[in-house]
């Protein structure tokens, strides 16, 4: 199917939900040491998502289901630079634009326009300017520009077949990805090596990483950006790398596996519970489900198997009302998937949560990014982990109100443990759901194999 | 030496050349498709020459050779998402500031102090209501603002040992990828698998790419920023790629082998004539040398090896005073390098041009980025190049201007020599000048030899 007739579908499907008109904007490059010299661009997704292709400096206007361009010509002299770059009428043809105009002309079609800011400040305040509102990007969006974020949430938060064929694309990358990362694991002394192993994977396929990658020996850091680790044999390393392809649709792929290529018993049994909860949170993904109870059971399931392991003690249930997994597992099972790595998370809650649906602000509870009944056309991510966070577990108040329920001798048998996470896309289908990321393999010894072989 | 050594060093050398106060503040990172999503973070070069690491939402204060920094304590939550990362008070140990106070207390400090823009909006911006004048980074500096420009120009014109030290190390991690890249081409099919093996040497030295790569078969677009193209055996392939270290200074190589791994004969004949500029300009560079002297130079041996080829015909330092060499070498010889990969260019040409001196409109020169007397200390890159811009060369105009002066039937025989570049790093010494890219070959035989080595 040719890219216009998605998007011309997209824009219909826009105006059955609202009947204003909408001006997305696709954001400029920031200069990162002088002007000449740009951060890779990256448009915004809500404008993307109707414009198809990663075009700079453009806006397009939709109304009715009619799409107007608005772009202006590349420079005379930039084709010594920059090439031979498509004209106007040229990328107004392969996207179907009704339109197509120079940016300037933007400023005659702005009556009633709704709008989403876009995150570069110099785009945020050129539309604030041009719609003579104030447009902040972590501002909730009021009035028709929160009619149209909520129009274009219950569009985004299904995908189409254009966009699974992307969001494959990318998952297909980021599992070769991962296989390359384990198996430079042999070899590597730093982090910064399997980084670099599995990255080259996702810059060889024309591909840029969706998110920056976390890629560490100390899983235990959540959003661990350093790379400076050296590897030792009884490390688990933590991988959580994704790629986007070309037009954005983005994978989202966590694996942990043992430099030596072996786990040890205590890293193997507290994988296999982490395993056991994803495994058990993905046999429960169908259409109606409430995503919300999939975080629960994956709580159960940790709960029930640090029990089991003397390390928790009590009904796992109980426990798990008491927040006691979260002091190992703080985070949430998950999120929406799409364009962005948290899908539409620039709206806030917007997407994640059901309408009348607010954050809890329980500790075990608080970082779910999704609370909503699942739908045939959802991806989400199934990402149940185990961390020892020094920040949390050395809290002396939280010492004194646990002591009875953690067995902390116990615990210190698992010192080797300090990070685990296990993350898979899974998109929710009419009668329940497929893994985009099946081809990587998830259970331990799957993982030893892979890790093995690159050392023979 | 220690850092703190010379930091020290650096501001004393300031506060010889001003007698007001100055605030450098480091920029903040620029969100990608949602705030907690954001592209990787680079401070601005002029702290980062002050500051010496680089620190996100900071600023530092110089007054009589004192350093005063201001930034806040990371937050308690932010154990658990980022790790313990170091206080206040062990950053200011480490770069040994004089003071350290939370970022709100800068308000309290900024009495007549100058400031240099930085590039992110959200950092201008602020420095603007701060110091409550409009500071744009596009806006050539005023006052006080433009003395500690010129007073940081002059300082950052030199490299200290310890900047000697980290531009060494970009330059050789650089060398590398490039070695890398040329035995890739043995195997790779698109131009996205060369830059994703030379970027990985770069990634897993825990560096980053000093700006964004080019890598294209289609060296002719000077600035190519796309890496789709399939290779072909008859292809050059240009590889324009460098590094920067973890405290942000640069290197900047380029290299054009034959995808085949053997120079046909034509492309051998240009490529030598490119790499002849290439010697005959370091040969020359020196204390005192003018460097536009060393471009016209590059020009006229240019112009020299089209007359021997046939391809020009007149007297070559006729053609050059024409311009004749700009139809296939249309830019500057090379630019200044340090922090930035054309150092110091968010100043416009306050450090590129010597006070008094402007941008010549003549088509050969318009795009010197360099045009000063070298001094000893100075890093400049020299790179010739000879392309085949369709822009230029199919120019109705330029076909009349200078029909008996090129030779079109002769440059037909040229067409599989669309664009080669070869570019060093090169330190200008107290005698002479030292390349720090030395050790990557760039004779023709020698490149051959690289990529034939990879085939076997
Ligand atoms: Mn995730
Ligand atoms: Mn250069």
């Amino acid at each position: 199917m040719h890219i216009s007739t998605t998007l011309r579908h997209r824009r219909q499907r826009l105006a059955e939900l609202i009947d204003f008109p909408v001006i997305l904007w696709s954001g400029s490059s920031n200069s990162r040491n002088f002007p000449a010299n740009t951060f890779p661009f990256r448009p915004s997704s809500h404008f993307l998502y109707f414009a198809g292709i990663p075009l700079q400096n453009a806006a397009i206007r939709l109304e009715s289901g009619k799409l107007q361009l608005f772009i202006d010509d590349p420079h005379p002299n930039s084709a010594l630079w920059h090439g031979e770059t498509p004209t106007r009428e040229e990328i107004a043809a392969k996207i179907g634009a009704d339109d197509a105009r120079a940016i300037a002309e933007l400023e005659h079609y702005l009556e009633n326009a709704a709008t989403i800011p876009v995150q570069d400040a110099a785009t945020w305040t050129q539309q604030s300017q041009l719609l003579d509102r104030w447009l902040l990007p972590q501002q909730p969006p009021q009035g028709n520009d929160l009619e149209l974020a909520k129009a274009i949430v219950s569009l985004r938060l299904t995908h189409d077949a254009a966009a699974l064929l992307e969001l494959r694309k990318a998952a297909s990358v980021s599992v070769e990805a991962h296989k390359i990362g384990i198996a430079a694991t042999a070899t590597a002394k730093r982090e910064a090596e399997i980084r670099a192993a599995m990255e080259a994977v996702i810059i060889g396929h024309n591909m840029t990483t969706a998110y920056t990658s976390i890629v560490t020996v100390h899983g235990e850091v959540l959003h661990n950006n350093h790379y400076h680790h050296s590897l030792q044999p009884g490390d688990l390393l933590l991988a959580d790398v994704g790629a986007e392809t070309e037009t954005g649709w983005a994978a989202d792929i966590t694996r942990t596996w043992p430099v030596s290529g072996k786990f040890s018993s205590t890293q193997r049994d507290i994988y296999d519970i982490v395993l056991a909860a994803h495994d058990a949170c993905i046999e429960k993904i169908a259409p109606g489900v409430e995503y919300g109870d999939i975080h629960l059971l994956a709580a159960t399931v940790i709960a029930e198997g640090l029990v089991d392991l003397g390390i928790l003690q009590g009904k796992p249930e109980d426990l798990v009302k008491m927040d006691l997994h979260a002091l190992f597992f703080p985070h949430g099972i998950g999120h929406l998937l799409g364009l962005d790595v948290h899908d539409m998370e620039d709206l806030g809650d917007l997407a994640g949560y059901e309408e009348g649906r607010k954050r809890s602000d329980r500790f075990g509870l608080s970082y779910l990014r999704l609370n909503r009944p699942l739908r045939p056309g959802m991806l989400v991510t199934i990402e149940p982990g185990f961390y020892q966070v020094p920040g949390i577990l050395n809290d002396p108040k939280i010492r004194d109100q646990y002591q009875y329920l953690v067995n902390w001798e116990r615990l210190e048998q698992f010192a080797d443990v300090r990070g685990i996470r296990i993350e898979d896309d899974v998109l929710v289908t009419e009668t329940g759901s497929e893994v985009l990321t099946a081809a990587l393999p998830n259970q331990a010894s799957a993982i030893e194999e892979l890790a093995m072989q690159a050392k023979i």
